[in-house]
């Protein structure tokens, strides 16, 4: 183990060495939205980054109302000379990954996702307008075959997803929409959407920007039985989605590798 | 919350569905390589993915000794209808960012690092064979003037990544290699390569194939010092590098998002 007392001896370094860290490339405040410094070949065709991603805290919304995320220091810069935080992390929390592992016996685990349906074409279903008026709406096969009709077949490993709105209301009690009776409400997948997506595509995934695949009163959970069985995967709360066109943007899902897992956080980016 | 009930009375109805499952999009195992199925554009400029991440689990060697991960069974298949995990996490485990806050006082944390710094061109400089005679080789000034005579300058917000040989020793006592004082011998980056990197170079980023940054033997981690306070971050562990080419790739950094953290595990992928 390091030398906790080295590393307080050059705290007094380090101090003298934050204005240089304030002035440098930390100028500005982490955004949204960002330029594609790549090599040129990829700026080419993706001049611009979306973030996808929710801030994962204490405070994040999760299915089961109780919060799913949490951090205890183990080493402070005051004292240790460095910071470190242990995490405690229900799976399915914040914008994350439902594996086929998560509602199968023995489907894919989160790390067994083949890499190729990680970063795939993005088609946005934009089902805000009902949303607003039904807080239980589902995308439905209609849907579908609207974005179809407007923008081509569904890509080969695309990921479908659904903007409902929901991503604005993330910080309000009406992101899980909790009656007087404890039912949830919100949007998702209705489960002849799904039975659309695995008959007529190889679509890898489905997303949400609400808590479940399924819309927040769904008793049965239809919509994860029909697609996680099947291969495919999910994700859900994902940010960004009215920053992205309705098709276009190649989504990269940067699941996360731990054995066996059902799912878990991931960092979700667009480039358009 | 959800009616256990109900999941599992859609238990039998699975089991039927799992010969569909197998023979589904599901076929092969997940691989190192994929091809990018993205928009043409992206297909265009890169016409593969390398997934730069090891996999997560309870044995991953770690700086400290200490397990770094952990997972727990909150609800099984057999019983309720569906798998999910609780982890525990030391945010400094695997594939992971040390965020600028990691080693200081009010550095960005993780969740701020600017997501045009995630995307970025990967230059890869290869120590191997030095490394290969001595586990505490660094990567030096000598070493990144070498790979610009071979590959040009180093390109805006690179990763400047050492690749040692380590990954291949992941699963071996060799990967830490502590000697008999507890003394930790494998590669890193020598402070004057650090030096070196933020006077003449914007580069957003170092990766190491190792445990740390610094080489096992560093008692004052003086490149992590040098390094993550000018607001640019690292990356640990790293996998993969054998599969990229030198210059030309670029790197996805799939960060962590929590807010407040000092890193955490990451999947990395490279598009060549």
């Amino acid at each position: 183990m390091c030398d906790i007392c080295v590393m307080n001896a050059v705290k007094d370094r380090m101090l003298s060495r934050r204005d240089l860290f304030r002035g440098g490339l930390a100028a500005g405040v982490a955004g949204v939205a960002a330029t594609v410094t790549g090599t040129a070949a990829l700026a080419d065709g993706h001049g611009s980054i979306r973030d996808m991603t929710h801030t994962l805290s204490e405070n994040f919304p999760t299915f089961f109302g109780e919060p799913g995320y949490g951090a205890e220091a183990l080493f402070n810069f005051a004292e240790n000379g460095f910071n470190l935080l242990n995490l405690t992390i229900n799976e399915h929390t914040g914008t994350h990954i439902d594996a086929p592992l998560h509602f199968s016996a023995d489907g894919r685990s989160v790390d067994e996702i083949e890499i190729g349906n990680l970063i795939v074409p993005l088609c946005v279903v934009d089902i805000r307008a009902k949303a607003a008026a039904d807080p239980d709406a589902q995308v439905t096969p209609d849907d579908l075959e609207s974005w179809i009709r407007d923008n081509d077949d569904i890509p080969d490993r695309a990921c479908v997803a659904m903007m409902s709105g929901w991503a604005d209301k993330v910080n309000t009690a009406a992101y899980r929409g909790a009656d007087d009776a404890g039912v949830l409400h919100f949007p998702g997948f209705h489960p002849e959407a799904v039975a659309f997506l695995l008959e007529r595509t190889s679509a890898s995934s489905i997303a949400v920007d609400t808590l479940s695949l399924d819309h927040g009163p769904s008793a049965d959970f239809a919509s994860h039985y029909a697609w996680l069985p099947e291969g495919r995967y999910g994700i859900e709360n994902l940010a960004g989605l009215d920053q992205v066109p309705a098709a276009g943007a190649t989504l990269i899902v940067g699941a996360p590798k731990h054995r066996g897992g059902t799912g878990g956080p991931a960092r979700i980016f667009a480039l358009i």
